[in-house]
């Protein structure tokens, strides 16, 4: 488990991937602010890639809908960007690389 | 992809895991609901187990509240159950044991 200045997670191995679990730790954090409007319940979902800069790459190309257009970094330090959930349906789909 | 009843859906590989995309096939099937009362987004976690039934038992147990007291049989003809998402602060849980 680690802390951030909004939230503290952690991640549940389960196979290959794992599960995150977030509390926010601030009341006006993007966590609380999601908890707010929809309740508990699944926030997104992250896929791993080897190359974060070259993935961005793909969807710009591809006219996709960036929530963050460079990475930034995310828990445990991995480099992290979100795709926008209008381009997704509705589901805020997390890139991630582990360094 | 596979048809049945009430839906169509499509599994996309990804790692070890997959992403299940789901469509309803009839305006008042159990996925049409979800999407009437939430919108678009994610609708369900899955986690493959080795054994359902010693799962289920396990969870029962615990008493922890679930939908399905014994499995029953989902796409591709894995054996199928989901936990109460009241006793998972709002996740729909699907375990599921590939046959």
């Amino acid at each position: 488990m680690w802390v951030s200045p909004s939230r503290t997670w952690a991640f549940l191995p389960c196979g290959d991937s794992e599960l995150e679990l977030l509390e926010s730790t601030e009341p006006d954090g993007p966590i609380a602010r999601f908890i707010e409007k929809n309740g508990p319940g699944i926030q997104h979902i992250a896929i791993r890639v080897d190359d974060i800069d070259k993935a961005l790459e793909e969807l710009k190309e591809k006219g996709v809908r960036l929530i963050d257009q460079t990475p930034r970094y995310g828990a445990g330090g991995a480099r992290i960007a979100f795709v926008h959930p209008k381009a997704t349906g509705g589901v805020l789909l997390e890139l991630t690389q582990r360094m």
